[in-house]
């Protein structure tokens, strides 16, 4: 089997591309990051999902990228604000965390020779990261190869973001129809302390418009 | 001033850029990794220097890096060789190392408001890693701006590797010229017990050869 390194946050697009990978043949490596985000129950959803799915290993890494502050997922002292559709990128951008998660994930599959990346980014229904844009993963995977021994020895290795021009409905349709139990996935960036979804954040927004399009019912415990 | 992120390891390289950045009439942020390195004597060194060089900050990032394995300078089952001088990609390489550290020196630049990245990579003299060559900055340069809000809103934000064509002897007459004390740094990957240097490793033979070429006295306590 070949493997891939697969990054999970807990959340929907993440753990509908881990079941995707693995429907694919792949042994799947995934990897979290426990970054200092306050909404730190998304990492129980990822540990379920990791096993639910049939992740080989699971490795939650410690970053100390919260310490940085700058954003509204890591700094408890602004306020993650309601979802507003301004087009804006929001307070919740964490500076270059993808760029991150997807070096981390690129020194693993090195270690591991995988020559396979998976992330469940979407530039579709998203929070106007520019870390999710199309653009910015194809700079990545020119970056990948120049980077790596693994490049620089001729063995490609690929960054995938399968999701990337899908909506979150159609994600969620994929998801169903490979099985997927959404019931086991987080999505709030402000989750209160009984760790229930607040509902009208970004991420709440997006995740509850995907289930009413997608026409699924939302497992979700909101409020 | 203008406010620049430097990346500094305590060797010669990075104390030079660092002196150099501050006399280029920057505020310097300097950055370190207590990445699981088994030469952690290193960030003493960095310590040492950022207060030396008039560091704004100095922020040593924790980064489970090491827990992945895969490198002689993480994994202690792997020994760290004598110099080769073979042209092979040696077994110290860390997979993805430089990529993971520029991406977080990203993050904190978008954070700080700073425009400017320093790194003091040398792809002459040099243990043959792929991430310290000029191809590798310049995809990584492409990168830095689709992937961040400063760059989306136009404010390019600019790696810098100013020692990137020099060799280490040129490195350290222009660190001397800087009134670089070189006692402060530390070069070694694999210190003994009471942190001397091996003499033997890349790291140390390059440095050696480094300061035997510039004509200095290498005041780094061997064996």
């Amino acid at each position: 089997m070949k493997k891939a390194v697969v990054l999970i946050s807990g959340g929907v697009d993440s753990t509908t591309t881990l079941a995707l990978t693995r429907s694919q043949g792949f042994a799947c490596y995934a990897m979290s990051f426990d970054y200092g985000q306050n909404h730190q129950v998304e990492l129980e959803s990822a540990r379920r999902i990791a096993k639910t799915y049939g992740a080989v290993e699971h490795r939650i890494i410690k970053l100390g990228l919260g310490e940085l502050g700058g954003s509204a997922l890591t700094d408890t002292s602004i306020a993650v604000p309601d979802h507003s559709g301004d087009g804006k990128i929001p307070v919740t951008y964490v500076p270059a965390r993808n760029t991150v998660f997807l070096s981390i994930a690129l020194g693993w599959a090195e270690i591991l020779n995988a020559n396979d990346i998976f992330i469940g980014a979407s530039s579709v229904d998203y929070s106007g990261y520019p870390d999710c844009r199309p653009e910015f993963f194809k700079a990545f995977q020119q970056l990948a190869n120049l980077a790596t021994k693994t490049g620089v020895e001729g063995n490609s290795i690929q960054i995938h973001a399968p999701l990337l021009h899908l909506s979150k409905a159609v994600t969620i349709q994929k998801g169903i129809e490979l099985g997927v139990d959404y019931s086991l996935t987080f999505s709030c960036y402000r989750p209160n302390v009984a760790g229930h979804a607040c509902g009208n954040c970004d991420s709440c927004t997006i995740r509850k418009k995907g289930f009413a399009e997608a026409g699924v019912p939302d497992p979700t415990r909101y409020g």
